[in-house]
């Protein structure tokens, strides 16, 4: 169960109702009325809870799960320890997803302005907004409907944000226009100059950066990533795309819709990246590339050359992940060849 | 053009000043008396902007642009739409720079502290400082003039910044002394503790880091990059150097002038670079390791070896860049004709 | 010597006293009254001060060093310069440290509240606090003694902290439980959302995180590091761990006891770590995995397998540190044959 100090929790709700806020079905309507209180890892969850299982590597635990009930795929619903009941999805996790998010309600935030928030006069922020302490908002800044802004964040002037986004403590936003449902968490760095200069002996010359970050609605943005803004041209960030933490996006990278970014990616300037493109952790990609629709980067990843839409790549430099594979093991083989000569 | 709500124009200027103040000089004396109102990437500009062409990526643009006039190589000259009026330059992206500077000169900050910093009654601050809200300036400290301090940044005590400084917000100094014209960005770490103890399975033992870092003078420390203190030795950022985000700069790190570290780089405990070093993304530099004046390391590269002055290397471990592209040529030769021989 | 505007300084002390408290033996006992005044590097100590040697790679240092005297090994005693006093300990740098706490112990905060401190009312806060300005402290949090909680530092709702615990500036904490003498630097960020969300092509949808980051003691978490909670079960970090810098550990991470995770690591979801783990800069570990005891990762690593217990690793994907070093080695030689072959 999750501790009741940091979580407050809905409920109960009957498998009947949960299977169908997530889309699942039950497989023994005898049971479809049965009370669920609660969300639970396989190894945690008791009679009253609900768990899931997605990843196979957790096909023991499964066996072993007191869970009163799990949403699985149909493919393991054979693999249930006797008199659990079963919640079948397609796409299991998502529907755990949901049902978790139905005991689990995102935290409510009292609306008001903390006493000490320093709201420039010309700023604007629409109905219950919740502007906790230390916030600074700037002159011009214009923010929507039902709003939360952690402490100590700072809002540069003129920043456009729309309804329902949800900002961390700590964070720094300056020459950015932000869309619906957005959750920057603490600590992020949006629209600060991109790393543009001259390189000269004599001294690198800056060059103003004079485009801006435009963030879409449905978005994720981790803690202590962070976005540059654009030079000349705008950083973009597709509709739906989730960014992880440590995240660095540089200056004029465009990001297309739906795109996952693990933690400690770094996308250099001016690179884009099509819809829905997975960007594993540590991955490194090079300025001025194109990542094709649905291209995969395995973790810690180089990426040199532009990535056609579909591909799964890994390695520095990046190769399609089989040769990939392929070229790791020829270079064991040859390694324990030389090691076997040697000895 | 530059979204006014966030920039402020300069303008208009003649093609005969951007020329002069540049560095370039006009391909065509008729048109030095033409106003310029802006400056504009290739492919948005029209009649009344200039723009520049540094990379040959960007001929196809370059020949399709409305731009009224265009910064180039005098390589490129012939290559130029007809009617565009030409600034050739040596060096077209530094003169864009300075052109682009001339239009958007740094945003102004009004002189004044705002009424929710604290300073402490000691600290002493010079002519023309814009100290924002939240700020926390302690005991001792000494700012010098024109210097902007962002809003909730925190200077511990003690610490001497020069003229000309901008710290942006939510950043944090202690044990350091800063020269002048640099650049602080948002989020910014210097002077924390080095990563310094002595291992022991009955608990590691801190060593007290004793030391400060040292920041000359025209320096650019990106968002959230993190610069620990010396252990007894300082941590030393040459004069001119421009540090991208997320960089990792340990204890008794020293750089020379004018390197350029990208983003996520780090630089392990006593590392020393030598002057205009350059340090591509995602490299790590093991500590206690020496790196000669004008050396280059690739994208990711992991140095595990001293690198001699001028050497541009790649790879993990480092190796010269040529002998590193072999490596990964022969690799996949290799994979084919395995793939081959099994298939 | 520290410079004194940032650091105080103790003593002096007799050497015996020191030999005393850092568990060496003076090699002249004719000397034991000497009074050392200092701390100092090899080549900047002088008469009054005590220095170490504890890296081979400084011995031409130690040769031509001015220091009264030094802490070394018992193995270096013969290389050391007329004169000097010996301090011999099998653990050089470990001895090093305790004498440098004993002149440089770790500074003082002044007990007590700030005033722009917004501290909620049912937080409780334990005997000798000390909490600086802009600090948030929100409902239900209760903080041991002698806890010092730095500028603009935020600490979410129902936190409960051991005794003894130093934050840094402008850190962020949220559905945590820290222990005992730790220490969380500047721009931490624990306890926000882990990266959960099931994947899909009608928008990624959010897993609710229902976990905690738990925080054992003797802990020090570097500058702008950042620990996700659990989505169910916790994050943990074990007693006695050293995180530094930039380092990301994701939800449900596990770490055992005494764990180093150098600068820009990243373990993902669910990975394991044992005791007394050594983790490199810059490597990454991905999710679900489990590292033995006492393993050792080398900078740079990419893990994607399981690791033993006590196995060094190197190389991406990760392979035993021989292997990793013979894969370098023939790899190199292959790309000289093909470039004579070439020639």
């Amino acid at each position: 169960m999750a501790d009741q100090r940091f979580f407050s929790r809905n409920g109960p709700i009957s498998l009947a109702d949960i299977a169908a806020l997530c889309g699942a079905r039950c497989n023994d309507d005898a049971q479809s009325d049965k009370m669920i209180h609660d969300v639970s890892p396989l190894d945690q969850a008791d009679e009253s809870c609900i768990s899931f299982l997605d990843n196979p590597h957790y096909l023991a635990a499964f066996l072993k799960s007191r869970a009163g009930a799990c949403i699985v795929h149909p493919r393991y619903a054979e693999n249930a320890p006797n008199g659990m009941c079963l919640l079948l999805s397609e796409t299991p996790y998502r529907s755990y997803a949901l049902a978790a998010q139905a005991f689990y309600p995102e935290a409510y935030r009292e609306p008001g302005v903390a006493a000490t928030a320093c709201i420039d006069e010309t700023a604007e922020i629409g109905d219950d907004g919740a502007i906790a302490e230390g916030v600074v908002i700037e002159a011009g800044v214009r923010i929507g409907d039902r709003c939360s802004v952690g402490a100590n964040t700072v809002i540069g002037r003129q920043i456009e944000i729309g309804n329902d986004v949800t900002i961390g403590a700590s964070a720094t936003l300056t020459h950015c226009v932000v869309g619906d449902r957005v959750h920057i968490y603490t600590g992020v760095r949006i629209g600060q100059d991109g790393f543009g200069f001259a390189p000269q002996p004599s001294g690198h010359v800056k060059v103003p950066q004079l485009g801006r970050v435009l963030i879409g609605n449905d978005i994720e943005i981790g803690a202590n990533t962070t976005i540059d803004r654009g030079s000349g041209p705008d950083t973009v960030i597709g509709d739906g795309c989730w960014i992880d933490n440590l995240v660095q996006i540089a200056h004029n990278v465009r990001l297309g819709r739906g795109c996952i970014i693990a933690a400690q990616a770094g996308i250099a300037g001016s690179a884009e990246l099509g819809d829905f493109v997975v960007v594993g952790g540590q991955v490194a990609i090079a300025g001025h590339l194109r990542i094709g629709d649905g291209a995969q980067l395995a973790g810690k990843t180089g990426v040199v050359k532009n990535v056609a839409a579909g591909a799964i790549v890994g390695g520095t430099p990046a190769v399609p992940i089989r040769q990939w594979h392929r070229q790791t093991h020829i270079l064991g083989q040859l390694a324990r060849q030389g090691s076997r000569a040697d000895g």
